[in-house]
């Protein structure tokens, strides 16, 4: 496989900024930028972190090719010595993030980039678009994954996607959210999501009868045939069709690996028809797949009304996160490195006080209660502090500094692992599998509250006291108007 | 720039059909397949067709590669034979397609497909997901320009695609749709879509004040410095400070394109006070960009309320399509050659009515009034029938077929090209910029009832008597329920 080149995929703005500080100076000035987001998608409690693996194959290949460079020269606004610069132009600085899989809240960094100030903003588009979407969809293939409670859910959805990468690496996104496979076979060949699927409507139209297309199926794919019933009519020619192809053809053989799939109709009154049918047939065995423009909220409700499905095929819905289709990561400036090293916190003032950042370099804690196994809250601090775990911890809320609550007998985990540091890739990436397991288990650490589709419980992300001075500090110093460093 | 090859980007399905196909002899079988929606997204009156140059290069690179092969022999369920015919595999048919750009409406054929039944069924897939993705973007982009009603659309939205095509052929697809330039580099040195930007948040918080930051900027970039003015306070210090660099730096050398960009708070507010802050220190020319989760519905409302913007930069909603993100194209069997090259029309019976397909082979008409210059009506007919436009012509609506209209004084266009013709593209595309000027010039001869937002007039698409009565009588025959051919 050719390996993209995207440092091009920035936006303008990325390099007019980079030509100004390679002008003034300041490319040479150590930045720490850090990515987090102010909204879970759907308004629900948390989202999955995902999109590391596409930032490091990206960062490996960082460069301007000497075509990038003529196009840009023509644009007749860049200075020579900056285009000579981004020949040799590569990452130097340093990358911490969450492990993907993990369960994150807002205004958590999600990333922090630690770099001069011309590298550390020009990876800052792909860095977002590589995270909001692989979080957007794990994050929404987790609430449909939920809601179906232990049943199958496939990933079905690459002809709805938004471009290329949207079906293949939005189904790997998806399978580490839980989906436990994808109908895209390139998702399959790339990254080793089980790929499945058996016939369309197309197939039953190429026949004379709709049973000659179902027998021929099960006399071709034997160990796993799954017939699609509601080209014609579900109840009056599908299910007996195919009812009798699998006796003819399968149950001789013992074969009892067979379903039959609804894509039209209403799914809980024709599967519930149908599980009657194939039962009095005798064909308890058989599964039902359903695949008709499901997500979280219509699966559920199915499940309510004990629709008798077995298998979840989600197509559009999933794949473009349909009703929330916008994951709002974004990177902001958090400190700068004077000329001592001394490391300067920076904050972005907003009149929305939702919009403030949390100034300087970070680091990010989760508790765990040492009886439950539950994540309790999660705190951040300065990159300086450390907590003893041996020793009760008193947190409180950034919003409303009188209630606190301290921790005893919980273990602290720093949730940021080093990625690159001076460029080199340092972190050994875990399998898309062992992805999609770490996944699962953080999941387990989370309370069921916070897991809720509507009004989930708002889990504590706290600032530590010294990061909290700073930043009040900061504010202070802004509302007078004149120093607005 | 090495090309992707997309051969593998298919559903798992396709690939079980293909195998079968193969096995009973059914791939030497020449089909037909349309491309068709059954909604417009956001119940807008039309769509713009796009995505075509995506297939085009498709279906040149088509071709499974040694590991491709070597992959699908591992999952154990493909004939040698099989996949020793996907060694040579290449698409060998014809395909028909309306130029990209074009305004198209539901159920008719967008492109078709004319090839043995393997090649037409392995390309469903990509098919589908290109003109799917690009149609959905180019047809959100111009219904954002629309509301904008002649000022400057551009789009921003990157950061938050879903994936990188989304971003890079996203961009290119609202340029197709009137956006007048992108923030991606990439899309500029792909497709030339004109790629500009200044500068972030970052950028003012690098500098001691804000001031210092503005200034530096105009002094580097003279001939279009963007000052973004909300870092700190939008009116108590971005627009004074702009003010300020713009007439310390740029006045005196008579420089008059320059602008600022608000991109929080209240727009329409901001944008009024900002206005009038500007005019009264002289700087008429100044222009302001606005750019804060804007879509055609909140644009809509800030020309309402006459806040003074000049150009909107339209990220997140434009680039996800975020209000609706799913377009819902599809690929169905519309009919099949017997041995003797006949061709024999398919129908999809579905107890929905909107979902029973156009059987046949078919071509597509679209009237124009020779007055007016105003689209009319489209109309479906057989492949083989020919439409005289010097002589009168009576159309008729095939759901209540008693309601019809003779056309005199018009032009018949027939809306297909051909594409591919026996796997050789006989098609020259247009540049990206002839595709745009194409789709603004189609527009124009639609109706403005036909543009609306808000319960648009539903544009004819009719059926010739011919093909009414080949799907009448399809659906006769399956009423029986015995022969469901």
């Amino acid at each position: 496989m050719n390996k993209d080149n995207f440092t091009m995929l920035c936006d303008f703005y990325e390099l007019t900024m980079a030509n100004g500080y390679f002008k003034n100076g300041f490319y040479k000035r150590t930045t720490y930028f850090d990515v987090f987001f102010r909204n879970v998608p759907d308004n629900g409690g948390f989202a999955i972190a995902a999109g590391l693996d596409q930032i490091i194959e990206y960062i490996k290949e960082l460069h301007f090719s000497a075509e990038d460079i003529e196009f840009l020269r023509s644009k007749k606004i860049f200075d020579e010595e900056f285009l000579e610069y981004l020949k040799d132009f590569r990452f130097t600085g340093d990358i911490y993030a969450v492990p993907e899989g993990t369960p994150v809240f807002p205004h958590e960094p999600v990333l922090t980039v630690k770099a001069p100030a011309i590298e550390a903003q020009l990876i800052e588009t792909y860095i977002l678009l590589a995270i909001n979407h692989q979080s957007l969809i794990a994050t929404k293939a987790n609430r449909i994954v939920r809601a179906a409670n232990g049943r199958t859910v496939l990933e079905f959805g690459s002809r709805r996607a938004q471009g290329a990468d949207g079906a293949v690496i939005g189904a790997r996104a998806a399978y580490i959210g839980g989906c436990a496979g994808t109908a895209c076979t390139l998702t399959d060949f790339k990254y080793g999501v089980p790929a499945g699927g058996t016939m369309a409507h197309s197939w039953v139209q190429m026949f004379d009868t709709e049973y000659d297309a179902f027998r021929t199926y099960c006399e071709i794919y034997p160990d796993n045939a799954v017939l699609l019933v509601d080209t014609y009519n579900t109840l009056k020619s599908g299910v007996p069709n195919a009812i009798k192809a699998f006796k003819e053809v399968l149950v001789p053989k013992g074969i009892t690996n067979f379903g039959i799939r609804l894509d039209s109709g209403d799914i809980s009154y024709l599967s519930k028809k149908a599980r009657k049918m194939l039962d009095e047939a005798g064909l308890q065995c058989c599964k039902i797949v359903a695949s008709n423009s499901l997500d979280e909220y219509l699966i559920r409700d199915l499940m309510m009304q004990e629709a008798k499905i077995d298998t979840f095929g989600v197509g559009e819905r999933l794949i473009t996160a349909k009703s929330a289709p916008v994951f709002g990561g974004v990177y902001k400036l958090a400190a700068v490195e004077d000329e001592q090293g001394n490391i300067i916190p920076k904050i972005k003032i907003s009149e929305n006080t939702a919009k403030i950042t949390n100034p300087h370099y970070k680091k990010l804690y989760r508790f765990y209660d040492n009886e439950s196994g539950k994540a309790l809250a999660d705190e951040l601090c300065v990159y300086d502090e450390t907590i003893d775990s041996t020793k009760p911890h008193t947190i409180f809320d950034p919003d409303a500094i009188w209630k606190t609550k301290t921790l005893t007998n919980y273990t602290a985990r720093e949730l940021h692992v080093t990625v690159f540091k001076n460029g080199e890739l340092v972190y050994k990436q875990p399998s898309l599998y062992e992805i999609r397991i770490y996944c699962a288990e953080q999941l387990e650490t989370l309370w069921d509250e916070v897991k809720r589709f509507e009004n989930p419980h708002t889990y504590y992300v706290d600032l530590s006291k010294k990061l909290w001075d700073i930043k009040n500090a900061l504010l202070e110093k802004s509302k007078d108007g004149k120093d607005l460093k």
